[in-house]
């Protein structure tokens, strides 16, 4: 992709009504724009950075069993009323009467709906386990929405439900979450921790809070640091088999971690002092047991295999990609910018042109940016007429993991600068290695 | 994917509220299920429709030069007042008050949102042309929804907005977007016709809708059946050659066709009788030029190259990808249920296991599963515990391009029964053969 035909409105000022540093880069870097209070655009590099969050969960959520469908963002008042949770859910919800002056909302999750789709569908045990979910927008009107994307009214929530026929089984689906969320957070490049956690207005009693450390974080959280250490599960595990993922999520809630409402200071002190970790931490994820909840009221019932009908056991799962994105800015980041994890960067490499109208440069460019691509890589071409200055503060902004620097002075040695963002390591190279190294560092 | 695993709520009866076959369809093969008046789910199968369709808008979008983002569900009211449409729209528009009493609206289109983000961030004619589209859920209020998907009233929308600074460059960019839509609509198996078309509360003067025949169809159309025969502009088409695709456009509107609303009965007459065709239609896409409609009440100007100011113009581009999974419905199915086209299909391929719990049927399924994806190709295993006559029944019904039919019987003999879908041709191959035989035919 070429710059000068690409829509990057970056921002030379910081914008003043942002108050933490992933929003003030997310609006610097043309990542978004607010539309309204708590609403926001999403630029194309900002898009693009959500959809690889959203491939990496996706993939996941494939990996661990869990079925993918898509439910829409508006939802009918009668259903929240089967479960109860229509007038006790409060002034987060939006709540809407449409043209016939029926009451209608904009989906704050989606426990209801996916009970209701279930239970039209599945009447044995034989087709258990279940575990549906989908990646769609969501409303939850917020009083003060802040943070940018971080806590924004409309966010992208992917949320998962998981339906057994008993408690035994639902504790399975959710340790198939629980390592699903580990090799999720990983793969973006997160450190994210397990936490015990309350369970609020979804209800039940079984509950996990993913929270990844950042000095800019929201909350208190207090840990054992070996957790920094401990082994994500490999992408071939087995998740039909029960005893090792119950394994996995006892090794995973072996120490002590816990966010300030769920803080018990005797507990904490019990940790060895050079392993006890006070930080500041970021919810990227959670998970839920809560049993009968919905299926005992909105009746989703299977037959069992004595012909006994019973509600089933559910689970919810969610994680919200618009606030990853966030969180991960909030955990890789510079004075210069943004430093993407090479997993969700918008492009590969960012291809700087530091003399346009050159022909010598700007055939080595596109020679590169052609070449780079045939080895797989995404490209961001920067082909403004702007000074080199520009150009690099604009590369270090927007954070992508590669820097390829052409210029006429190198061209006429062969050569080309390469910088990697993360660490600013510049190596010379020669300018046929440039394609062949890169792609061998992706790999 | 293995059929037990899956969430396939097919129906046996035909649902009684639907009036067309492509509803029909899709509710009796479980790809969607209603959630209130002109609101659907897309269950997992649909879903996967759904997406496979938008891939290839997507890809034809991007090719065309344009450059997605993502902009959110709900805007403001205070934006269309700029404009004057929010008065205008009337009850189609989805109003809500959020929780401080401000006025809101689930977005049913988005010009208005765009001319503001580019106003933001565009200031000269050297930051043109620019085409940005997104694929986002919209919302009309139609009075009484229908038709399941292909009247919906949340419903997915394409949507491209291009920016030029004069008439010219933006007959460039309609031409551009005309191009593209009759590649995506070749690609997703259909014969779309451009007919010159009202321009409606978009506005403007010149207009195509792109109809597809379909003896369903919801209009009468009537048009020259040359264009049946009329090359597809090839992939390699240069989107910068102005007067290629002028020619291109020129060729396409030059024979006789009209929708029942700009029908001219007398210019019809004139066109060879043996060519003359008066059949049914589906809209599924619509492209608009109008000028400085929205950019000259919301300020979206640009410096020229003369220093001078000027109002940018504007075209529009839409197609709705939830619409068109029920028109390629429309289009392509018999008695049995559904024919995908190739580029559309939920899965490539239906493994149909004949004798489950037979070992070396179990096995000889489980291996050429294993084969066929290795080969790049998608697999729908059915493993139901169910006779042979349902297998074939739900394969019919959801119509994926092959069947792969696998019993004791031809296994004994070293063989499978092969079944292309839209054909009902059969073929038995060594059971060695058949995954290089469909890659083949894949390729």
């Amino acid at each position: 992709m070429r710059l000068s035909r690409y829509f990057l409105p970056i921002l030379r000022e910081t914008p003043k009504e942002a108050e933490i540093v992933s929003h003030r880069l997310m609006l610097r870097a043309g990542m978004i724009r607010q539309e309204a209070a708590g609403i926001y655009a999403w630029l194309p590099l900002g898009l693009r950075v959500l959809n690889r969050v959203t491939e990496v969960i996706r993939a996941e959520q494939d990996r661990s069993g869990a079925i993918e469908l898509l439910m829409p963002t508006i939802q009918s008042a009668e259903l929240w009323r089967e479960s109860g949770r229509y007038e006790a859910y409060g002034k987060e919800m939006l709540r809407i009467r449409d043209r016939h002056e029926r009451e209608m909302l904009f989906g704050p999750t989606n426990e209801e709906m996916i009970t209701a789709i279930f239970r039209s569908a599945v009447r044995s045990y034989k087709d258990l386990p279940k575990n549906l979910y989908h990646i769609q927008w969501k409303f939850r009107d917020e009083v003060r929405p802040r943070f940018g994307t971080m806590r924004s009214r409309e966010f992208l929530m992917k949320d998962a439900y998981s339906f057994d026929l008993d408690e035994a089984g639902a504790r399975h689906a959710y340790n198939k979450m629980f390592v699903a969320y580990l090799r999720t957070f990983a793969r973006l490049g997160l450190k994210a921790i397990p936490m015990r956690a309350e369970t609020g207005p979804i209800g039940g009693n079984l509950s996990h809070e993913f929270i990844i450390l950042a000095q800019t974080g929201e909350s208190e959280v207090f840990c054992d640091r070996a957790y920094l250490g401990f082994p994500i599960p490999p992408a071939s595990i087995d998740f039909d088999d029960v005893a090792a993922l119950q394994a996995t999520v006892d090794h995973w809630t072996s120490r002590y971690a816990a966010t300030s409402e769920m803080h018990e200071p005797a507990a904490f002190e019990a940790v060895p002092e050079e392993a006890r970790m006070a930080a500041r931490g970021i919810e990227v994820g959670h998970i839920f047991y809560f049993g009968t909840k919905y299926s005992e009221p909105m009746g989703a019932r299977v037959t069992g295999p004595d012909g006994q009908e019973r509600p089933v056991h559910m689970g919810s799962y969610g994680i919200g990609p618009s606030r990853l994105v966030a969180a991960i800015i909030e955990a890789s980041h510079d004075e210069a910018g943004i430093v993407w994890p090479d997993s969700v960067a918008p492009f590969d490499v960012a291809l700087l042109n530091l003399k346009v109208g050159d022909a010598a440069t700007d055939a080595a460019c596109a020679k590169l940016q052609e070449e780079l691509e045939a080895a797989g890589l995404t490209v961001l071409t920067d082909d403004r007429d702007e000074r080199p200055g520009a150009k690099f503060a604009t590369a270090d902004l927007i954070g992508l993991p590669w820097q390829v620097i052409v210029g006429p002075k190198g061209l006429a040695e062969g050569t080309i600068e390469l910088k990697r963002r993360a660490t600013g390591e510049r190596e010379i190279v020669a300018v046929d290695a440039v394609a062949p190294r890169l792609r061998g560092a992706k790999e």
